[in-house]
């Protein structure tokens, strides 16, 4: 089924192995004009909903990676998988995959190394290539990212980013600056990613290069919420990290404002961006109804996650990984702040400079300066420590605090306690991150795989894309059924193309034939030319979805298509018009 | 001036640094915000032009490309520079740019690596880091691919594609299946491409990480002809090969017409695509007065072009490479169709069958074989071609031919010379390719430095990005200056992000500040919300360029902003309606 899928793919221009007259290379897909058009459609979809309409920011950045940022982030140690290799045939696994496909365990992502060793013992799992036993065989780290040297010396290390999100934090600093050092602020990017997958299976679902949406929210834990009455009212589909141990596990069903009030989803960003994806998933294609947001139990969790929660789509039975909304806390940006020089905090100015008051300790350093030699610097630092937390208790004679674990009275007489008045201008906030991260390649298999439809038209069986028309590879085929009405059919294109249309042109084949290569790639409508063209200047718009024509004169065509692809008006509306 | 120009790109979001907390590593760079919104519209320009509006096709392959297709395009062998390290500080450089910079030679990269030694020693070039004098050090050349390992066991050699192009063209078979093998048809890629620069300078202009729009152009040599008519009244600026010794060459002003019919530029394909070239960067920025066309000579050519012209804009005095138009023949296909068990003809069917007649010559092999023995094939060999060449030789008793380089003479009763009616259904074509390859960057950096404007306004000193509406970061900057006006602002600016508006939302600072801060980003139109609006629940538009006002009812805005993006109005003239 999921073969038949990815030939029928191949054929419509959707996607196809790369480099096939080489033997091609697994995990490397290519997408053909009609996947690039639907692939870019997307895109534009998600850039529109999470970038513009949220007032967020976008950005690019290179695709390699100098190591010390991977250093950093912990990518270098934590980013692999578990690989074994078969004593016999020399094929390489990831070993969890295999236990995944032998036991009843959904996720064994997070099980460390021997735990997988003692299952494919246990289980008595074999090669998948040749069947050879692979009990005993060790199972081992396999770093996930493609290395690679840069300049002409060749020691400098690079890696391609495996996902955008460390090209965007590093940045931090920058990125500040730009939203003028005021929280919260979003920054997104759409970019390659890069993952030198073990076993790269399913075509685009898992390959080793793919195309990320990702954005990074940045927020102040302790103030920022999110715009949630946008969305408070969108019933997401839960599926808690508690339930999953139930064999089968329902989800629940709550509102994202259910979801914040009873605290299942945390923090509120993160209950926020859910909904946000519900209602864009929706509006490029995928079916909601198959739709669930899975939450990652301690084990599963990626190293800088404190929470994540996976959008799922059920494709064929199985569930597929669409996007992972993860809160990274301060994780990351806590990592660049310690392995680099750069600033990660940010200064939030206050509206008024606030006023208060310090305690302040005047040390007679002459008087304590030959009592204490080198230690003077940590009694001056418990003493302030002290006065600071009970200024009162230097009102005795003496007071009594502890240097490196030894107790030191010192006579008050060297020592006075004062206020001043300070005056703060603001305060430094290191910001939270809340991470929605979209595999774009995904949701285009998704939206693929749930707009297809067959149905029977005129007693004919036909295939249909019933992607919408926001996200259909192309808007509107111009078909001319005659030689005598080319030259308007041409001229048609072209006024269709400069209103930005993305038409295509079929002048072959008889007419039954041409709607059925247009509803296979999910044209929303055609504009058919025919013998009565001559006679009344007008052509018939046909609907993909329901076959409803009208006819519509060739002048008013860019308005009335216009209007269809708004979802101002139907076919039949036109007809009525 | 170069180095305060990135300074000020730096400063307004455009593009800086990559990494920078870490030190940053030289050839990467990152684009901010206003930069990648820029850089988006650019290349959402160039699919309009050049994709959508030709009719093309567009496709999304892999960077990560196997090593048999680089060895196949020639690139493993060939696409390298000339490098020469010191021996005093191991800087290593570009040997070929030490050359151009110390002799009048304007591009030396044709140059072989031994004239190139030779000019360092006898024009004593030194080491740009050091001083140290270069002569007598070995120039070599240094493979510009960046190499990675694919899959688990690290023995498949990829590289990072230089270049879209081999991408797109080792998919020729499948690319011509989509088109149903009708030529012409035009497949284009925007995407990453890598090379490891030696010496990475002028920022985003030579970097190691950067973004191509490509199109292979597809047509048959012997018959398609491009649609000269849309452009044929464009005037381009030549620069050809034969004028290029001239110290002070001057550029020849053509239209694209006279360009074919003089055969300055062959195929008609490629001085089509100058002229769409020449189109587009005008629409997207670039001043055509500082633009021409130089045609590369034969040292320069690269080892697949039968004939180049760069695109190049004249930035701070400096001519830029912003595209390269390439007429790569049937080179590509060539090599892949020998390297590769594929096929890269395309079979072109006839509208009807063709009949023809075919010379067959019958061979009494029974009789002839005794006497040439295994000479035979290449006797029949000689035979056939003679027939039909010349069937009335056949006429005589005997006839002669020349087989391995001696004259045999056969009898004429073994041989019959008769003709057969066959029926051609098509032939096969091997199309050539012309390709239009633009450098995304350095447009993006000719466009920002060409509409960097400093003019007066209220006697006040400004800057200004003249970007065109099409490709602005911003369309529409809305600022409220007062607290009583923050609600109508925000649904204001809601309301235009809906309409598809790219919208700023800027409240602190005074008007005129927040003025400047637009100008700057080359944001077309601002929108303030002041004391009045209130009262009269309207907002003044203004123009970025003429700063002219008008003041527009807050409900008409939408529509009133979309026809100033459109071109459909100015705001004098929304003033006086």
């Amino acid at each position: 089924m999921v073969d038949s899928f990815h030939a029928l793919a191949k054929r419509r221009g959707l996607y196809f192995p790369a480099n096939e007259s080489y033997g091609g290379v697994a995990g490397l897909y290519a997408y053909g004009p009609t996947g690039t058009a639907l692939k870019r459609n997307v895109e534009a979809a998600w850039r529109d909903r999470f970038v513009s309409r949220e007032g967020n920011a976008e950005m690019d950045a290179p695709t390699i990676v100098p190591e010390a940022v991977f250093e950093a982030s912990g990518h270098l140690d934590g980013f692999d998988d578990a690989i074994v290799a078969c004593p016999e045939c020399s094929a390489r696994h990831r070993a969890d995959h295999l236990v995944e496909d032998a036991t009843d365990i959904e996720e064994a992502e997070g099980l460390d190394l021997v735990t997988i060793e003692d299952l494919i013992a246990s289980r008595d799992v074999a090669c998948p290539a040749c069947g050879q036993r692979l009990a005993g065989q060790p199972v081992d780290s396999f770093d996930l990212m493609f290395e690679t040297a840069i300049g002409p010396s060749g020691d400098q290390s690079g890696y391609l980013r495996p996902e955008t999100a460390q090209s965007t934090l590093v940045e931090f600093p920058r990125l500040a600056e730009y939203a003028r050092n005021s929280l919260p602020f979003g920054v997104a990017q759409v970019g390659r990613g890069y993952r030198n997958e073990i076993s790269p299976r399913n075509a685009i679902v898992r390959s080793r290069e793919f195309t990320m949406a990702e954005l990074q929210q940045f927020f102040d834990p302790d103030g920022d919420d999110p715009p949630l009455d946008r969305v408070a009212d969108v019933t997401v589909q839960l599926l808690p990290a508690d339930r999953a141990d139930d064999p089968n596990p329902d989800t629940v069903a709550y509102t994202v404002r259910q979801a914040v009030d009873d605290g299942v989803v945390r923090p509120a960003w993160l209950a926020y961006y859910l909904g946000v994806t519900r209602q864009w998933l929706d509006r490029v294609g995928v079916d909601v109804d198959r739709l669930r947001f899975r939450e990652h139990d301690d084990a599963e969790l990626a190293h800088y996650a404190t929470a994540c929660w996976d959008a799922e789509a059920c494709v064929d039975g199985e569930w597929i990984e669409l996007a992972g909304l993860a809160y990274r806390a301060d994780y990351d940006l806590a990592r660049h702040a310690e392995h680099s020089d750069a600033d990660y905090d940010l200064f939030r100015e206050y509206d008024r400079p606030r006023e208060r008051e310090r305690t302040v300790l005047d040390v007679g350093r002459g008087a304590l300066g030959p009592r204490f030699g080198n230690r003077l610097p940590a009694v001056v630092d418990a003493l302030e420590a002290r006065a600071d937390r009970d200024p009162a208790a230097f009102e005795e004679d003496t007071v009594t605090v502890d240097v490196e674990s030894e107790t030191v009275d010192v006579d008050t007489d060297h020592l006075e306690v004062r206020t001043e008045a300070v005056t703060d201008h603001g305060e430094r906030v290191r910001p939270h991150v809340v991470e929605p991260a979209f595999g774009v390649d995904r949701v285009v298999y998704a939206a693929l795989h749930h707009s297809h439809a067959e149905d029977v038209v005129d007693g004919e069986a036909r295939t249909r894309l019933a992607l919408p028309a926001a996200v259909a590879p192309t808007d509107v085929a111009v078909l001319p059924l005659r030689a005598d009405v080319a030259d308007r059919a041409r001229r048609l294109v072209d006024r269709l193309r400069r209103a930005d249309f993305e038409v295509a042109f079929d002048d072959s084949g008889s007419i039954g034939r041409r709607y059925r290569r247009q509803d296979e790639v999910g044209t929303p409508y055609c504009v058919t030319l025919d013998k009565q063209t001559p006679a009344d200047d007008a052509a018939t718009v046909r609907d993909r979805d329901s076959t409803a024509q009208a006819r519509v004169a060739l002048a008013d065509l860019p308005e009335a298509l216009a209007r269809l692809r708004d979802g101002e008006a139907t076919v039949a509306e036109l007809r009525r018009s």
